[in-house]
């Protein structure tokens, strides 16, 4: 397998000043820190983006809903985008044109399948509870036929990609560092709050150390 | 105006268990409290998600970028997809069916319009400006004519549209209850790091307030 992803769009989607990257431990190490992702599907002939949960094993992307969803249905067998993006901060100039945000991004294209074997579909989604919570699955109440059927499966191989970022400082005209206007960055990060047992666990149940190593941003 | 929203796709497109709301003030609140959106068009009949920065004013959505960003010019008269999201927590059930996130979430549909009179221009992207860093954009060095012809904004009119969110806590079958497994909520926030000064900053330039009143999540 190559290491470098194919090219389409997305060279052309490219905004002026920011740089396309196309290379797999980029795009992997983007779409592995943020499991919120929006999903680009077409319905009706119109565009339609669907925030979901996305996660990575090897080289394809997977995301999950209800089998009765229509937008999952219109994304089988069809083009979709998703889309990943991370928030890292503000970026303040001097003039309102410089002002940015700094940023993590991946565009993932392509046609996504329906994983429709029962058996492949349970191991998918333990994949995605372990891919949240380190070690969880295995401790779960099983998955359910039940479960199984009322849920669809996609998968979508990362094989049209590209990552865009921008991190760093204020770049403003050379001409306006001599203003008396302040710049700078300020940083955003996802936090985790302090977690919130659910009032029915029973009394000799622990918090896990998986609920302490969620990792997110 | 009417207080609710027209409802034609968006009904739809509810996922099982979770509540569509119409009204404009829930819908309002989450806009307010997210800059990050995802935008989907359609380019070459096939969809493109593009993460970039919105705001409102009144009932009106806003998002800008460069003048020679296709993906902006393929979306002006023609049919959006506006989709902004927060991560709120995640939830670990005692299935891993019953697993979930805790979100809010707003979809705006329909063709957005651009604005190219260079004095609404300049006046709209200052609104940006303040909108996420009150009272800035009056110390700034004025947008020159360049700027504003390298900038192309878009207005959508906030018409059709639905929020859905979920909160709360762990929601089991009934008889996982009695299971010996941990669950419960892990909250996620978006929080601000310590303002970076530009290090080309005057010596004699103070951080202004409004660096510290920049509202996310």
């Amino acid at each position: 397998m190559s290491d470098s992803l194919t090219v389409t769009e997305q060279t052309r989607l490219r905004r002026a000043h920011e740089r396309g990257h196309f290379d797999r431990e980029t795009i992997y190490a983007i779409l592995d820190a943020m499991p919120l992702c929006h999903v680009g599907c077409v319905m009706n002939d119109k565009p339609v983006v669907i925030p979901t949960i996305q996660w990575r094993e090897g080289n394809h992307i997977y995301w999950h809903g209800s089998s009765a969803s229509r937008s999952l249905r219109a994304s089988e067998n069809t083009n979709v985008c998703l889309t990943v993006s991370i928030l890292d901060g503000f970026v303040l100039a001097r003039s309102g044109f410089h002002h940015s945000v700094n940023y993590r991004s991946v565009m993932v294209f392509g046609q996504p399948t329906q994983i429709d074997d029962p058996d492949e579909k349970t191991a998918k989604l333990g994949n995605l509870i372990d891919s949240l919570y380190p070690g969880r699955n295995a401790g779960l109440r099983a998955m359910s036929a039940q479960d199984a059927k009322a849920t669809a499966l996609l998968s979508l191989p990362i094989e049209e990609a590209s990552a865009k970022m921008r991190d760093g400082g204020v770049k403003d005209e050379e001409e306006d560092y001599g203003l008396p206007i302040w710049a700078g960055v300020v940083p955003v990060r996802q936090t985790l709050g302090e977690p919130i047992p659910d009032p029915r666990n029973l009394p000799d149940v622990e918090m896990p150390e998986h609920v302490h190593k969620i990792s997110i941003g």
